[in-house]
């Protein structure tokens, strides 16, 4: 591992002010010492995943998966549409997961943000990404868990996060990422 | 409901040749007495769905909502990505049910596909599907089910579905649907 | 249909005072005009379920599932146990579906409740069993969704349901159930 | 960990010759050197849960919870009943949690096996029993996942695990099982 824990960040809604990006954001500031998260917001340019594009990728792929390939850990913060994973949001960690043998989410300790502005906080698409995760071989914290409802009472005009519950527990979630991606690290053989 | 039923089907991957699109055509032909299905296929064309967008949407998105709304009954053919939804299929669903308040799903009777290349036939994704399904408000047959496994040697160079198996299942799952979308309407005081 | 639509409701923890039966006792007292609520509170007198005793089931499963059968709806309230359904609850519904081709829930319309002591309400619990209704061939009401969460502040101490939003939030559960069961029966050429 | 690696085996459906019980029998013999498998077998002995009995629970209870805790790693074998996890499994794994603070199954790594008659080979129990090891804080291994459909036509008529492919996929899964256990506690600190 690097010398400090690097943690590739993604996710968010594409609209100005998206919560969940400003879960994101605040993940930035609220990283413990000795990790550092970098965010990747260009999922708007992904386009849809195609198969046939496999050996032709668009740039922003590339960039990502090299980026995803880098980091010692994921931290995905997401909405929740219809009850599941945005469909943008899905694509992106479809074309992350390609070609065939070049997943680059390959065995990345990951944790998880969710939001909705009801009391669910976008658990239901957590849970589905959790599923996701096994197929993509990632290995996700179990707690705590972040589920952030009434996300609009918590974030300003801004888009900043301005809860402190919330940004306790985001400290939480980074924290026991980081102690799960050494645990994972050292076990493996390497130096934590 | 109109004198013939009509039924939207979308779904498949992009690339050439798919199986799940496969399966769509396959419908096209195997539809009952009475049912008409359409197969909307410009869902390449779709952007990553942006809240931002919802009053100016593109035409690729007023023109499916527009399918799906005129639609008696709907039809899902997925594929299975990373156990779930492909991202650019939910995609698709997500922009059908926005903006807020104008969900084109509404109400509306569906039958679900899926196929993969292994055994378990995108039984994943279609779970998945079930769920957006609650939120969408639309009514899922229970029986029987379409998961069609090892697709790659059903489907022949062509991309036609060649397993009559399969072929019979794709009729039982239409005729369940026809029934379905019968007693609701006619349940809901509407002419069947 | 009965002139009075017929409900059997179950659920429940085991323990006195249970929130889940609370909600399950509310339902008794806001069901609305001709609904009649019954409630089968022998769940604890169920043994392991063993296809070894199919055809000699002990007598609180025959006296179960002829209440079901005699049921025009079912009504079930669960907590959540481990992010699942609770075991011994999920075992009665075993016991219910069995033996093969003999599923006393067989085309049955169901409404879901659920609560916990945390912000979710038992959701991950009721997905499960929407999940399971698909097999028992049950047609769930989408809407309303009922989640109780934060119960322990809804029940006072004798166990009655206090909260008037969830009283209010199982009013339109129960006439939503009464509007899906009378729209299945007249759909299927029955009288409602 | 114990100079053996100790695995605790549970799970099968009750009756006589339960497909998933020679699952579990099958992977005592197939055990790769260092690892020894026990399973318990008492699961019918189990009363359903009830919180009220937390501080007196049964001598099975209380037996099962000091296996659970002694082993290094467990081994969970599931039918899937109603597209689910069997209830009287299920009641297993909520007596072994419980009460609230004592969790025999915190923090230990884990495998599932799962079966079926049809050909999805009990998947959907699977992924339901992913979502309960979040709670639990159990660690499941990711790959490879063994999913036995049509396994009425893999094991003989004495209750053996005849089939060869399955047989080698469930040597696949222990040694992952060693592999993931011995990295997790290595990371920790410990000796493996």
């Amino acid at each position: 591992m690097n010398k400090n824990m690097k943690v590739l960040g993604f996710g968010g809604s594409l609209r100005k002010g998206s919560y969940s990006m400003a879960l994101l954001q605040a993940s930035v500031e609220l990283a413990p010492d000795g990790m550092e998260i970098e965010i990747f917001n260009r999922l708007g340019e992904f386009p849809p995943y195609n198969k046939d594009k496999d050996d032709d990728p668009p740039k922003v792929v590339t960039d990502f998966k090299e980026k995803v390939k880098n980091a010692d850990a994921i931290l995905i913060s997401t909405p929740e549409y219809n009850y599941s994973i945005p469909g943008f949001l899905k694509n992106v960690i479809d074309w992350g997961s390609r070609p065939y043998g070049h997943n680059s989410f390959e065995g990345k300790p990951v944790a998880l943000l969710s939001s909705s502005t009801g009391a669910l906080g976008g658990s239901r698409a957590q849970y589905h990404l959790r599923q996701c995760c096994v197929f993509l071989n990632m290995y996700p914290i179990n707690r705590p868990e972040c589920f952030v409802g009434d996300v609009q009472k918590k974030v300003d005009d801004s888009g900043r996060l301005m809860d402190q519950g919330t940004q306790e527990k985001i400290k939480e979630v980074l924290e026991a990422l980081a102690a799960w991606t050494r645990r994972l690290v050292s076990g493996r053989g390497g130096s934590a």
